[in-house]
Parts: structure tokens; C-alpha cells; sequence
């Protein structure tokens, strides 16, 4: 096998969120009847139950009209009045100046700030820090780049707050050469955010070791309790050299169909990004690049609400888990993950994913896309329907009783 | 410096279209008074002097509006129904068989086509044949994914009719080892298409040498001529077994705010394409992708009158470069380029392109990002308002006498 087919090869796709449907059919171990319920896709959020920031669509039908070719053809980076806005309102957010002109770029979706971040960091052979579990993609990301994936886990098990990063983990791989360290904060899954001493080691380690960073903060506009504070690396005192941080208006704000998202840091990797945007994509779709201006100026009230909704669900999923033994999950403490703990199998965990999709029509997603080790985990998006969110978790923790080794 | 920073200072940005405010100011040799006139920019189209396809804006909100969640979060290749309706279209149009399913995807622009098709065909150090002069981010695309260039000439300049590909060149070429070919038809920036003999070569040498082929035929539905065949290399008998065929709605339909584009051929490359979609951005915006319903449906005889109208800007323009001693243009056979040929200046082209901005309010593209030999020639996209594109050029070719040797 070539190098590009082996490459292509070890890239995954049928697991992620959306992609079921390409899966074979095989032949599944079934046991007992159909669960009947409405059906629930937890491996993205539902933007009907959690409808975008109002007044989005005007925001775009406006740009078209009135905007017309200027509105079409932005600068690769994105249409300097927009990033002028946002420059503003992600600094007051994050707590540090942000210059839209050379600190900036707008990119398609979060993810797209993120491949356009890796690719600009990580140099063949590099090698790559990353959390354990955290967001499937940063190890594809880091596989396509052909970097050395360093993984460095938190113990969010074996804690109550915060994420349980281990420091001498982190220290140890930052000491072997890493290049570039990412992380996601909130977590993808566990919903964890990273304690104020954690991201503050974070900051003074890369710095030590000149190690660059992505923090990617796409859910920190979401979080449950006033209690714990989140904290921007960005805005410390210590923090890398380089050091490029990641949002976007698809989760908390419902804006996904857009696909807007926005990298914002070390200038000179911003120029990078713009580079490779260049050829991968041009620019963000400038239309789209309207609802942007909708973004951090969401209605009076409205993202408390959409908030306090999100944590209404969440207390009532973790009261469902809770009645089932050998299923578990830390309370998120920000976004919309719940990262579920199952009692041990007599199937596997994707003969248990496609079992929960054909009998109790709930589609989740497996542990092992953030970590081959979270064979006995699956992730739900809970930006659903409550009462339908609640159904089917019920659901899953019944399936894993019934499949229970 | 190492590997990282030397492939992003390779890879430009700054005379890209569009781009041109990120250049560095520099001290020019100015001579003789600025030449007034309507500000043309001629680096890429003008979608209000010719409008997107009449209703796109209209679908657009009716897929936000009815399609809502399921709009949004399409599979990464795409949704399935527009999937069907455009392989239907395509296959009729190209003249062989699209399945919807497995050889198609709708990517973010012809741009992510290319940027997708590209990154799942080279690997690191292989051989990468491209046409010059061609479209300039392919030349950027193969460095960044390490492969090496080998430039195939056309002799466009020596003949009247079609590219003057150089059939021998090209054999060589396949020869030396060459895994992937790829070329623009009509021709990017030349506007030369390639005639039957041309692509009928193309496919037999790739199918013997067991070349990989990607056809960008982005500009294939604006064609001047009715008396020159155009040739689409997936209808052939003898073709490529691996073949990636590009094309989108962002040039003639105007429809580039949206960022639409589509890749169809081998299922395997189209499989490997949304693997990497998935790390790059996801999928095309699932709302814009509503607009793609209007591309190949639109409204009768609205496709003629386009093709008309840039003709008979094209032949203007002709007509204002042929009274000019030292410039020439081959005329455009298909798309909106004329690929202009200086005198010889006593300024560098660099110089000269900065001079038009800064003297004659015209924004053009430099030759020498379609190969590093094209130091007297520049691109104009002449999908401008009619009047003020003749008055542009003429007001180039006045600078170019100016600036004479």
C-alpha cells in the first residue's frame, strides 16, 4: 500500500457524528424487542429544538442585498468590518486585545479554524500533545499532518471539579520536544472545564518549553455554575509564545448551517492560516459571513436562557443515569456533552452503538473516537428535545442493561 | 528554519486576487499623472454587474426556513437529495453516468474540490504534472502536500485554435514517473480550450502510464464558439481508471458568495475526499447548499444571455488591445480571463501591477502566478460592468506604453 493510501486509509470517517448511514450492515447479536420511542441523534446537537440567534437569517438576507459582490468577495481572512466587530467583542470576552487586522481570521466553522491552525503548526514529524479524551479530530488532524501524537490524559474520573489534568504527564511531554499542544476547554466530552491552577500551568509550561498552543474554546460561552471560574490562557500573565484560540457560533448559538467559526492569536500564524485558507477554500462564504454580526450580540436574556434550558436537560439525564447500575457521567460543567459510562458488554462498544440505533433509535457516539481506550463510553450531544433528550437516554441505559456482560 | 516555516514562506498570498490590500507599500517609480476612470477589478468577477442566478437568494432562505435541522447538518459529502439532483445534471451535462451516492461531493467552492481531490491523490515527494500557464493554486497545492512539480508547456501563443498542448512534453512527463496530471479546461488564465485530439491524448497516455487525472472544468459552461468542440475526458472511451472531475456554480452563475462547489468521478478518491472534508470544515454549508438547486435550472435562455453578454465584452476588449503596439491577447475560447501580453517594460511586473492600482484604479493579476516564466503577461477577469472594463483595459495598455523599455 502507498504511503497516501495507508494514509487514507488509517482516516476514519463512519464513526463521526453524522456519518451512520455510510456504515456496512453486519449482522447484529439482538437481543429482545425494539424499545419504541421518538427518535434522538445525540451525535450533534438539534437546531430545531435549539433554534439559531434570531434575527440570523435577516442578518444574511441583508448582506446579500445590500452587501452584494463587496458581501461575495471578502478577504481571505474575512470582511474587515466583520472582523473589526468581532475583534472587539472576543477581546472584551476573553479578556485580552485582540488586533482584527493581523490577530484575526474568520474561518469556515470551528473546525475549520482548527485544520487551518494544525496545518500551520505542525511541520512533518512533529510531535503533537494532546488530551485524552478530547475531540476526535485533533488526532486525525494530527495523523493527516503527519505529526506524533503525545497524548497527556486527565483523571476527570477520580475528581469532582475541574479536569484532573495531570501536570507531570503534561510537563513530561512537553520535556520529550512536543511543537504544539491542544486542548479543548470545555472538554469534548466530558464537558469538564480546566481549573484556574491548570490552565495557569498550561501558560507557564509551554512558555518553559516553547510549546505552541491551540486552546480550543468553541462551548466556553456555555457553562453551568458560577461557581467554577473559566479561565482564557490568552488572558493570563504567563502564557506561550504562540498561542491561537479557537470559537465559533455552531453549538451553543445554533448557527452550524453557516459554517462560521474564528481563530484569533499570534499573528504571524494567522498570516499561515490565511495562507493555506487560500487553497483550501478561499474564504469563509461571504453571505454567511453576515450572521457573524449576530454573534455576541444575541437578544437580551437569550443566551442565559439557552443556558439555563441546557442544564435543565442535563440535570434530568443525569437523574435517568443515575438509576441505572454500572452507567455513569460527571455532571458537564460546560457545553452540551454528556460522556456516558456503560457497565461491561457482551457485545462491543460499535456492536452496542448500532444495537442502541436499530432498537431504541438513538444515535451516539463511540468513546474510542476520543481515546482508543474509552471502549466502555459513548458521547450524547444533549442539545436536543428535553422530554425527548430524557426518553432516550433512558433508552440507552435500558439497551446497556439488556447487553450487560 | 525549519520545515514548517519554510513551506508557509513559500506559499503566497499577497498577488492573489483579491488580496492586493495586504501588500507592503513600497516606493514606486511613478511617471506622468493618474488616468481617471471607474475603479475595475479585474482579479476576480463583479456578481453586480452580473447577477447569481435569479431565485438562488430565494431557495437559499426556503432550505433555512422548511429544511431547517436537516438543512444544517447534511452528511460531510453533502445532502443526499441535492445529491441526486445534481448527479442527474452533471451526467447530462458531462455525458457519462454520476452515481449520487458514492461519486459525488459537494464541496466549499471549486476551490475545496480542488483543495480535497489534491490532498487525497499526492503523497509526500510524488511527481505532479500541471499545464503552464494554469490556475495558481496548483502549483501551491502540490508544495504543500510535498509532491513535485512537473510543468507540461501549452503553446497557446503559436496557434489559433485550442492550447497547443505539448503532446510530447506531456508523454515525457508520464514517463518520469508522473502519478497525478491535472489541467483546467477552458484553460486558466489563457481561456484556450483543449481540443478533441488534446483530450482524447490526455486519457490515452494517463490510462497507459496509469496517471490519476483531475479535470477542473470550473469554466466549461462558458464557451464562446459553437464551432469548437469542447471535450469533457469522462465521456471518452479511453480515460484515466482514476479520474476527480471539478466544477461549480462561483463564475458564470455567479454564485460565489456561496461557496459551492462539486467533485464527481472515482468512488474510492470521492471516499478519501469526505474523509478529509471531515478534518477540514465538515461539509459545505448545509444551508447555502439549497443554491445548488438553481445551478442547471435556471431560468430559460438566462444561460445564453450570460455567455453572450461576456462575448461581446471579450470582443471589446480585443478590439482596445489590438490598438496598442506591444499587447496582445489570444481570444478567450471559453471563460472570463484574457491573458494580456505586455511590451517589455522598464519596470518590473510587480511594479507594473501596483502602478495600474495606484495610476489607473485597475486591480489585475500578475502572469508570474501562473508560472514563473509569465514575467509580461497579466490576468484580467472580464466579468465586469461592459464600459468600464473597456475603459480599464484601455487604461492598462495606456500604462504599458508608459511604461515602455
Amino acid at each position: 500500500m502507498d504511503y497516501i493510501t495507508a494514509k487514507f486509509a488509517k482516516l476514519g470517517v463512519d464513526n463521526a457524528p453524522g456519518q451512520e448511514g455510510l456504515q456496512k450492515q453486519e449482522e447484529l447479536p439482538l437481543q429482545g424487542d425494539p424499545i419504541p420511542g421518538t427518535p434522538v441523534d445525540f451525535s450533534h446537537g438539534d437546531v430545531d429544538a435549539h433554534k439559531p440567534i434570531p434575527g440570523s437569517l435577516e442578518t444574511f438576507v441583508e448582506g446579500y442585498v445590500v452587501g452584494g459582490g463587496h458581501q461575495a468577495y471578502t478577504e481571505y481572512r474575512g470582511k474587515g468590518a466583520i472582523r473589526q466587530y468581532l475583534a472587539e467583542k472576543l477581546a472584551q470576552f476573553s479578556g485580552a486585545p485582540v488586533n482584527p487586522d493581523s490577530e484575526l481570521i474568520l474561518t469556515p466553522g470551528t473546525q475549520g479554524a482548527l485544520f487551518l491552525a494544525m496545518g500551520s503548526l505542525i511541520g512533518r514529524g512533529d510531535k503533537v500533545a494532546i488530551i485524552e479524551p478530547d475531540y476526535f479530530a485533533n488526532r486525525k488532524l494530527v495523523e493527516f499532518f503527519d505529526g506524533e501524537l503525545v497524548p497527556v490524559p486527565i483523571r476527570w474520573t477520580e475528581t469532582e471539579r475541574y479536569s484532573g489534568l495531570d501536570l507531570q504527564a503534561l510537563e513530561e511531554a512537553f520535556q520529550s520536544g512536543v511543537k504544539l499542544f491542544l486542548y479543548s476547554n470545555p472538554n469534548n466530552p466530558t464537558g469538564v472545564i480546566y481549573s484556574p491552577q491548570e490552565v495557569a500551568a498550561i501558560g507557564r509550561l509551554a512558555k518553559k518549553y516553547s510549546v505552541a498552543v491551540i486552546a480550543d474554546e468553541l462551548y466556553s460561552r456555555q457553562l453551568f455554575d458560577k461557581a467554577l471560574p473559566y479561565t482564557h490562557l490568552r488572558a493570563l500573565p504567563e502564557r506561550p509564545d504562540t498561542l491561537i484560540t479557537i470559537i465559533g457560533p455552531s453549538k451553543t448559538e445554533s448557527l452550524s448551517g453557516f459554517r462560521l467559526g474564528a481563530a484569533y492569536g499570534s499573528a504571524d500564524i494567522i498570516t499561515r492560516m490565511e495562507k493555506l485558507q487560500a487553497i483550501v477554500s478561499l474564504r469563509t462564504s461571504g453571505y454567511c459571513q453576515s450572521a457573524y454580526l449576530n454573534w455576541f450580540s444575541e437578544p437580551q436574556g437569550w443566551l442565559e436562557d439557552r443556558v439555563a434550558d441546557h442544564k435543565a436537560i442535563r440535570d434530568d439525564l443525569l437523574k435517568v443515569v443515575s438509576k441505572y447500575p454500572g452507567c455513569w457521567a460527571r455532571p458537564t460543567e460546560g457545553g452540551s456533552y454528556i460522556f456516558l459510562q456503560l457497565p461491561q458488554l457482551k457485545v462491543t462498544l460499535n456492536q452496542f452503538v448500532k444495537l442502541c440505533r436499530v432498537q431504541a433509535s438513538v444515535t451516539v457516539t463511540p468513546g474510542t473516537e476520543f481515546g482508543p481506550q474509552f471502549t466502555s463510553w459513548v458521547r450524547l450531544n444533549f442539545s436536543q428535545d428535553h422530554q425527548a433528550a430524557v426518553e432516550g437516554v433512558d433508552r440507552i441505559c435500558q439497551m446497556a442493561q439488556r447487553y450487560r456482560a
